[in-house]
């Protein structure tokens, strides 16, 4: 047995990190309230064990290629964090500029870096070395530091938990994390990282993190589609001293599915988010593909903007796919409501009028039974607005 | 030797071929100049040769199950086509509704239906029948069935080439065809119309349609992807007593490019179109699996709609696509402009001035070579802006 708080604040609450956040200098502009920084970084005073997913795009940015260049099971005590620039197709100078900056950050073991914003420009180096500078390594800020890493994000994300195991002893886990612009999910760069006090043995960190990621960012993402920075960073110091397999991977799913969720919040544009629930399917595989081609099909997330209980894009979807599925077997779901199945397939004003005011919701769920065999999944989605047009026609300047 | 003469008008030109539009009272609403006609007819004095291609999609409306009922090789002499409705999702009683329709047109073989508009609501047959009354089936009014099949298109697509070839014979073929909203390019319904006197082998037909639709349709539409109602129809009567394959492939060709080109040109809410060419990939398939994904990426269409010379976007595309390519062999041309390649990716001011001159233009090619192979595919699509998301959050109503 164990029990999961969720705390105030973040990062600062875990045992023995540090992080903070400042405006260096390299954005110019910055959208919603306080997101003017562009510079964090996360310490912790022993070196931690490190595992990350990154994107599977294959022009993988510097600060990603930098990592992998790390020996197998490296252990690290520092992450600089840069937003606006994406340090993304910039080659081998993209390197030389990480190895230079980092060299810049004193008493470290194995430090790291981590970007997002436009690619193909070189770092703003002079101005990211200068910023190092007035960084205090002992502060605790996690605050800014979250505020420091978006880009095109309306409000920071950031969560804690408290975890106490039946032997009174607790660790804590905290996550700080950006992304938005959820419509073609993961062409937005997503970062997250997640730092605990908890003594998580390398050997079980890919296995846990890659779990958890498959329900929470993985369900708001299509796979093999990703930005070139996407990454999710967890970092172990173990300062708590004690560890409990399944605590843990409880109190991560939490922490992944929270950020996740506020990214869709966050998403660029977006009014409504919305659950795409596949059942019934032939197998959970099946049921991904065809929930997550709801959350990404374009007219799915007009019509849900627009309001329109137009189920037969719902049904066109499902029977684009690809997955095993036919007419007479299907039912749709919103919320509680039947609109669709094969006996009583038309919309009726009365099914309309109650189909209406569920979708006038900022969250509902439509549910897809393919009544095939017992294959089951949920993706988020959200609707598209012409916000999500304005913000990204322009986004560079 | 052979020569293609574009003509004036469209199915009106083909021996023995007749057709009409008409409003019938099933579309409410309209969009655009004259398109007010919902029903129309193309009907040949004599038997054709019929071939078609169909969506993908595995919740294929009653128009499709009822031609697939059809014996191998029958002949047919009749299509009715309707609007505003796709009798898709209608189970057993939208095949039963296109029986009853049917059997109100007198003295045709195998006569066909197809249709187009909402899934999910019955035929209105009644109002069907009435309209196949006023009908008189030899008149020549192509322009009026062009219009009458549309739907959220802006503009009629129509088209007619006559073909002389050395023996100082000739031959015409002409199509009509409807379908707009090229964003998500699948799922909005094409149906394409292909008539001609050409006197078409049974055998050569699939072949030469598949052929043609490749580089025409399906470059501006994702495979696998597509709505209820797709269809693609050649029909042959023969009456020219005349046949050459390679003139025939050719016209039907420029027939198709043509069609398709329209049909991004009246993407919803378009302003531009543009050509996505990949070079240089492993073989044709991969370059057509990156081209596509420029021509469906959200973040490149938006930026193409805001003029942002950001080539990042397109980068990030080809690196997720999956395709093998790597940041060091790419390069990346708008029309004749070198916009990256490894030794010059920064976007000067210089460059972003010529960029931003193309990209004010209604039509430009942006040039991906891989440098990989010899492997190339053009795949065209348009910009995403706001006209788009106002027309599908409320298509229904």
């Amino acid at each position: 047995m164990f029990n999961i708080f969720p705390l105030k604040g973040g990062i600062d609450n875990v045992l023995g990190f540090f992080s903070d956040g400042i405006n260096s200098g390299i954005k110019k502009d910055y959208i919603g309230e306080k997101q003017d920084g562009d510079l964090a970084f996360i310490r912790s005073e022993t070196p931690c064990e490190v595992e990350a997913l990154f994107t599977t795009n294959r022009f993988q940015a510097a600060p990603i290629k930098h990592f992998l260049r790390y020996k197998k099971d490296f252990k690290t005590d520092f992450v600089l964090i840069n937003s606006k620039n994406a340090n993304a197709m910039t080659g081998k100078k993209g390197l030389d500029d990480i190895d230079e900056i980092l060299s810049h950050v004193k008493d470290t073991t194995n430090p790291l870096m981590s970007s997002t914003g436009v690619i193909g420009y070189p770092l703003e180096k002079e101005k990211i070395i200068a910023g190092i500078k007035k960084f205090d390594f002992n502060d605790k800020n996690s605050d800014n530091a979250a505020r420091a890493i978006l880009t095109t994000d309306k409000f920071k994300k950031e969560i804690c938990f408290k975890v106490e195991l039946e032997n009174e002893k607790s660790f804590h886990i905290a996550a700080i994390c950006k992304g938005a612009g959820m419509i073609e999910p993961s062409m937005a760069t997503m970062l997250c990282f997640v730092v605990t006090d908890a003594k998580v043995p390398k050997e079980d960190m890919k296995e846990l993190l890659q779990q958890a990621n498959k329900t929470s960012f993985n369900a708001i993402s299509v796979d093999g589609d990703t930005s070139t920075n996407d990454t999710l960073m967890l970092l172990s110091n173990g300062q708590s001293e004690t560890y409990d397999k399944e605590a843990f991977y409880e109190a991560l799913k939490l922490t992944l599915n929270h950020l996740a969720l506020e990214i869709l919040r966050d998403g660029e544009g977006s009014t409504k988010v919305v659950a795409f629930k596949v059942k019934g399917a032939k197998d959970e595989n099946e049921a991904q593909k065809a929930a997550k081609a709801l959350s990404n099909s374009l007219l799915v997330k007009t019509a849900i903007f627009g309001e329109d209980p137009n189920w037969g894009r719902i049904a066109s979807t499902i029977g684009s796919s690809g997955v095993v599925s036919s007419e007479e077997d299907l039912t749709i779901h919103y919320d509680t409501l039947l609109i669709y199945d094969k006996n009583d397939p038309v919309l009726t004003k009365e099914k309309e009028e109650k189909a209406v005011k569920i979708m006038k919701k900022s969250n509902f769920t439509i549910t897809c039974n393919l009544h095939v065999n017992d294959g089951e999944f949920t993706a988020y989605g959200c609707d598209l607005g012409h916000d999500y047009v304005s913000l990204n026609a322009d986004y560079r300047t």
